[in-house]
């Protein structure tokens, strides 16, 4: 199995500086962190899956972890609640300038967003092109309607900035993405009481 | 940090036969893969939070984790969505015959349950009486009433027959808790009509 991406990262201790030193993946964090303190929504990146074959149980009810290995994820990163709605989403980096490599997904991640969709959730992924240092929120309904709709293997930038919402880093919180989830959240309301009035 | 309960058992091998020789862990997650399996709800176990310390970078992209620790989870161990209603709850096993000791959950996972309560979401303890056999959803408005009104550092048995709900295993799905979720929500809805109509 693949490690994660950014773990070499943080065990080499050699840090991009580049996006004032902060990884997408810290971004969110602080993000999410910002919203609970404020108690906006409850939302937090699960932790990494690792099969654990060896450990070593140490006096006084402790024990170190000797041998694992990283497993494939089954879903997502990132869930939690909003305004009672259930959040989902994966968060990605690319070094590519002109498209997003949907490689960078897992199948099964395509496929459980899809669930959480069908099932009455907000599903939605987060791409940053690393390089143009430009961040997106893709909803669930357009990332769906790319894949049902191409056979590429790539999503381009130009969908992103079609499709997507653009969004833009701030001190605090460093990237309000639910902001954006508000306003869809108004879309569809809005979608819905014309539906009943037509 | 402590390791977590059933990492041991997991380790050395020695299984507990009991109960047909299924942990409550066990009976949920073969609980949630049926869920899944048959479209009912999207909920997962998360992985458990660890601190990799060490890590070697083999040839082709794997890597082998060399030193690691447990660490204290934030949150609790399962989340996930069922009819759009974002559920989230805690599963503890204890060997005591007459109480649930409060020590077996982390005071900042009550507190992760309280704000998801408060966010409008579904959030219980499921707690197997081991020696006993018996297994209780307890709501957690019910938890929350017994802990607001109490100082005791254990929740007893009387507490969980009066206010929770007994979970029979069956052969599959192993311990379907939803069941009763259908019930909590039925009883919240016709509350909110008869308070409409009052």
């Amino acid at each position: 199995m693949n490690y994660p991406s950014g773990i070499k990262k943080q065990m080499t201790h050699t840090v991009n500086y580049s996006h004032r030193g902060m990884t997408l993946e810290e971004d969110l964090n602080q993000t999410n962190l910002y919203y609970r303190e404020h108690d906006i929504a409850y939302i937090y990146k699960k932790p990494t899956p690792i099969k654990i074959t060896k450990v070593v149980f140490n006096a006084q009810k402790s024990a170190t972890i000797k041998e694992a290995f990283f497993m494939e994820p089954s879903t997502t990163d990132y869930n939690g609640i909003y305004k009672g709605y259930y959040i989902d989403f994966e968060a990605k980096e690319t070094k590519n300038k002109t498209s997003f490599p949907l490689a960078n997904i897992h199948p099964h991640q395509l496929q459980h967003l899809k669930h959480i969709l069908a099932q009455g959730g907000i599903g939605f992924i987060i791409v940053r092109f690393t390089t143009l240092q430009k961040t997106f929120l893709l909803n669930g309904e357009q990332l769906f309607s790319f894949l049902n709709n191409s056979t590429s293997k790539s999503i381009p930038l130009s969908y992103f900035l079609e499709q997507g919402w653009q969004l833009t880093e701030k001190f605090s919180p460093r990237l309000d993405y639910l902001k954006i989830i508000d306003h869809i959240l108004e879309v569809n309301k809005n979608e819905k009481s014309k539906e009943k009035h037509d």
